[in-house]
């Protein structure tokens, strides 16, 4: 298969939350139309990237949902079990082990570390936090190949350091500071901060419309 | 100004958590090269996307870290105040509540509201949670101008009508679901599962060397 680019890959999973919520409609077929509305993506677009891993649309009547499910699902290695260990044990990180359930595809947490002692032995759902030092015991027995990171600022990078040594593959790290990890991990920020902070800029024509209504 | 690439307006606040970091240290220049090893970046990439507003850089020297920081939240649309309010006062919403003290760039939450009524009137640090019914006229009070929503899928969408009909200029959704706005509103997706998806396509060499020794 064709190296398939990094913004295709962020699409693909956009384009799964929206087939699953189809599928759960019982609906069967979806032109790459129907889709890029829903999306606010242009279809031609859509159909370029689905392009990439061979043809399923068909004219006229469009893709079928199950199967580009499946497709999508393979194709972002979600059909066989991935593991992730979380680090950080607070608002945040109780927040995304509720995304759990979401988390149909195969991906789940596995486990919860804290460093903090008061935290350890306390419940998130079905899941105990773990204290730091079992960290690298328990990545090896639940073969957990991605770390999530939900520490302040100035711990991130020690948890970083402890995840690779432990042996995780890949980190997506929701402290807002820039890690440093070997060559051969994968690691993806999440800070929510920069989301907030690129949105800002969009603001500036409206603003300026609002505020400074040109006079001259 | 010239118009500047979605790409490059993601990569900013990245800059500057980077030339925050180096500001607190104070550290007054910064080469291309310095910022492309911190970032994980093409120093010509940097270079570019830098040269977008204007020439900082000076040869031998670098940039000037102060001046940069100036002059991306100033492009950034973060050197006058910008007023959030957030919908879900859950873990979600109270984790996001806690970065208040990271967004020293004018950006702060101002209201935190949630539909459920035993929730309504608790403290998250300095905010009281207030009822979804005082949410347009707080939006107008306190000039709120991006909402973000931290419900589970399925309030998504009537938050997301709440906001727009009180007059938020943008959203940022948590929620892992798309949502529909008019176009006049700017709306990102924050949603963490599909970091977390996407993260798993670039295990697939990985796990292949480990699972699938080449043995013809």
């Amino acid at each position: 298969m064709k190296k398939i680019s990094e913004a295709v890959v962020r699409r693909l999973p956009i384009y799964l939350v929206v087939l699953n919520d189809l599928h759960k409609r019982d609906i069967q077929t979806v032109s790459s139309q129907d889709l890029g509305n829903k999306l606010d993506l242009n279809p031609a677009q859509i159909r370029k990237d689905l392009a990439y891993f061979g043809e399923f649309g068909r004219k006229g009547i469009g893709y079928d949902v199950s199967y580009l499910i499946e497709k999508i699902r393979q194709i972002l290695k979600l059909d066989q079990p991935l593991s992730v260990g979380l680090v950080g044990a607070g608002n945040l990180g109780r927040a995304l082990c509720n995304y759990n359930t979401y988390l149909k595809d195969n991906m789940k947490i596995m486990a919860v570390f804290d460093a903090h002692p008061s935290v350890v032995g306390t419940q998130i759902n079905s899941l105990t936090v773990q204290a730091m030092d079992d960290l690298k015991e328990k990545v090896e027995e639940l073969h957990i190949v991605i770390g999530i990171i939900t520490v302040p600022a100035v711990e991130a990078q020690n948890v970083a350091d402890r995840f690779v040594d432990a042996g995780v593959k890949a980190i997506l790290n929701f402290a807002p500071t820039i890690l440093r990890v070997p060559e051969h991990i994968r690691i993806h920020y999440a800070d929510f901060t920069r989301e907030l902070l690129s949105l800002a800029y969009y603001l500036e024509k409206n603003e300026e419309e609002d505020d400074e209504p040109a006079v001259d």
